[in-house]
């Protein structure tokens, strides 16, 4: 890979950043405040950590546009970690290789496959697969009959997407996730035994959506789980069937999401939070991590606890539960104290 | 596939039902009531639905029997979403396809595989491993040494089973799912090093089970983990060491079963349930979502909460738990005038 | 594999124990109480199973130091179960075989694997990986570009290692495990799209790391994952990016630790637990399962609870949690009796 440089001037103008210092400096990389060195920008992303930027080696540095400090090379901009972040894209952006597809993997008929990709050895595809321009498969790739892949694809090893499922394109799936396993349906006779309920639904990815690794995303029953443009999957993270969610939505590592739910766009979901199936949320609703979500939430919502309430009482009735015992042991002594002062006020109630 | 075709009549004797409207109606699939079209027939779990039944193209229902409503071809039956489930199996019925064994597989030596199987590219099967009659691996299945597989198992891509497993017939087991794994048991020194224990059990699974995508089954310590027949996991369940679970359970995503415990029959565990290390469940337990049960539950309990207390008490302490800062204030407010009355009542305490 | 024998003396002398009972006795396994047979010896952890140990058939005990009791052969040490791990290791010790890189395994180019390997069909291994003596890479092993990994290392079936990851030596991986996938980092625009940060960063894993299946380790955005020494961590956990786990640390399944946290060492974090970003904990740390831990904790703290607070003060209070609907109707019956009181005691008082 060739190294990449541009001049502080040309990354300023990048980022729409207003410049102090020598425009012409050279700049090849970028780095947190801790690792940065000569040569490097890096970043800032709130006033609070100046003493952090002041003894960084970089030799330039973005920051918020409110920073008073001047001493050395600056970018200010409205949002420094996502300028950074656009900086970072530029450096470390490497170009499609088209390495063509392995003699050591396994391409079943009727497949449409470009000339620009990259199959690894030991991927395997079935029947009538459709693959976009510049998608990459690593090794241990496997993916079913019927399936639709957009371009610039990013399937990392050992990941599986089952058969007929849809994935748009920019979409990056980290390895051992499992797309379009059948969902958790069963039909319970008299005697108990569960009868399957046979999967004929799909998932549909939409474009720019990334999902970590180990993650599981169901196939619908009848129609299709479907995961809206934009959205970001962490790791391990269980999406039943049927489920639909909204554009740019974030759900962190271990999210579980039952059957039929349906999320809103910007929807943010903290970390082993569980959202209870055929229930509703909003645009933009945030749910605290551990939260168990029981029932719809209007748009905007901010909600924590299991079962999970507005995050404001959530945080007042927690701090509280902390001081159940002291509570506790004070109504005992008022019971007391009033027993005694009602002997004294009803002496003829003593024995009600 | 050959589509297939039912007259009505010969649905409605499939479920024991009770038909209302022309007998010979051709029917060739199921779905939900949004999807269906003519030709489907379609289903009504509760009576609560009607207006989505009366709205919906359909050429026919399969209803409660109670429903009084006769203006479109009905099969009542007493449990219309088995029902459903088993027309929908005689519909997507797939006969097993004996594909063989694909020459880019590795098979190890010693084993026996009868010739009516599908081994896909990419599978590896080590020495001594018996596989039933129609068996189904995909690729990068994974089987260890010594491990029986029964007829009729069905192993998506990238499964890996270890050594020496016991898997029964009817299994079902999606992708990136791993049965056989070291159990998590260390002995500890004086300098806090952990020493590993040797993992000299297996894992035993019985008939018709099925099991989700990305599950964890650890092996046992000296015996054996066991997972009884006709039971359900679903998916990114973890089920630890010597972990024994009984007949019909279901087991929701993202389970923890520590190890050695014991579940019984037909026993139902939510969502991100966590099960301490060597308790027992009786039959038919059922442990809402998110709970964490730290003892014994006796046949039937039904038990919410960390620790799971039983559901209905649960209940009512969570809708405490939100009025706990106006509860607090009211204690505070109950403190401030006993004291006032206290005062007047008995003048000579005041300094007690 | 020859079986092995070892006399008691031999074994007692192994554990440093004190013997009872015929030294020449031979043994040839180690097995627990109730599987143990002749030829076997088994291991009584804690006083209170002498019952278990009476009818046990095995030919010979590892028991407390301080047991009342003298029936049978005896090695008599301060800790059981250590002994008996040491003893299960030696008769379960299996040397390392080198099977070679197998023709159905794909290797890069410019890599260092030495000729004392075993590497299994299916195994795709990067460019300039470098691997240590007497490493096993079970099949669908996927190593990317420029990893190290040291000796003795043993990566079972269809782990994923991405490239530029650093593994000691003495590692255990287990299945499906994902090591350096990038972490979970994003810039949101005005327009509420999420810019992936590039992870540029690595994961480091020490010697005599042991991690379960289905885990996922992501890498870091500039600097490193890193598990130290001796951690073992337990089935479907999630590691962040940028976090550090000390030495010798326990990491129960399906925990979830926020990116960049810092864990000390001897940590014990219980099943399901999540651990806030950003956030540090001190040596010796113990966490119950379920918990949320939000903010830092001295060494040696024990807490328990979303969010987690001290063990015991937890254990209080959910006791009491358990009340609060008697707690509440207990408040609602003191107001009615002080208002019954105030109106006696300050008739005056009774429009206020």
């Amino acid at each position: 890979m060739v190294a990449k440089t541009k001049t502080l001037a040309e990354l300023s103008t990048m980022v729409g950043g207003e410049l102090t210092g020598d425009p012409d400096t050279t700049i090849n990389g970028l780095a947190d405040l801790a690792l940065a060195g000569e040569g490097d920008i890096s970043f800032l992303v709130k006033e609070t950590g100046l003493d952090r930027l002041q003894s960084s080696k970089a030799s330039a540095f973005i920051v918020p546009q409110s920073l008073t400090y001047d001493d050395k090379p600056l970018i200010r901009v409205a949002n420094p970690y996502l300028a950074a972040a656009r900086i970072q894209n530029f450096f470390q952006y490497k170009p499609f290789q088209a390495k063509g597809i392995s003699p050591m993997a396994h391409i079943g008929n009727n497949c449409h496959i470009p000339t620009e990709i990259s199959i690894s050895p030991f991927v395997h595809i079935g029947d009538r697969v459709t693959l976009g321009k510049r998608v990459t498969l690593h090794p241990g790739v496997v993916i079913g009959d019927d399936t639709v892949i957009g371009d610039d694809c990013l399937l990392y090893a050992n990941v599986t997407v089952y058969h007929a499922c849809i994935i748009g394109s920019g979409v990056i799936i980290h390895s051992g996730t499992v797309i379009g396993s059948d969902g958790y349906g069963f039909a319970t006779d008299a005697q108990g035994n569960h009868v399957k309920w046979p999967h004929i639904g799909t998932v549909q990815i939409d474009d720019d959506v990334e999902i970590g690794a180990n993650v599981t995303v169901d196939r619908g029953t009848f129609a299709m789980t479907h995961i809206m443009r934009g959205t970001k999957v962490d790791n391990l993270v269980q999406i039943g069937h049927n489920v639909k969610i909204g554009e740019n939505s974030l759900v962190v590592a271990q999210v579980a999401i039952g059957g039929s739910a349906s999320l809103g766009n910007n929807v943010v979901l903290g970390g082993q939070v569980a959202i209870k199936g055929h229930i509703n949320l909003g645009d933009g609703v945030m749910v605290a991590a551990k939260s168990g979500v029981h029932s719809n939430l209007p748009k905007g919502a901010i909600v924590s606890g299991i079962p999970a309430i507005p995050h404001k009482d959530w945080l007042k009735a927690s701090i509280i539960f902390t001081k159940l015992p002291k509570l506790y042991s004070e109504l005992r002594d008022l019971k007391k104290k009033i027993a005694t002062m009602d002997e004294k006020l009803f002496p003829a109630n003593e024995q009600e």
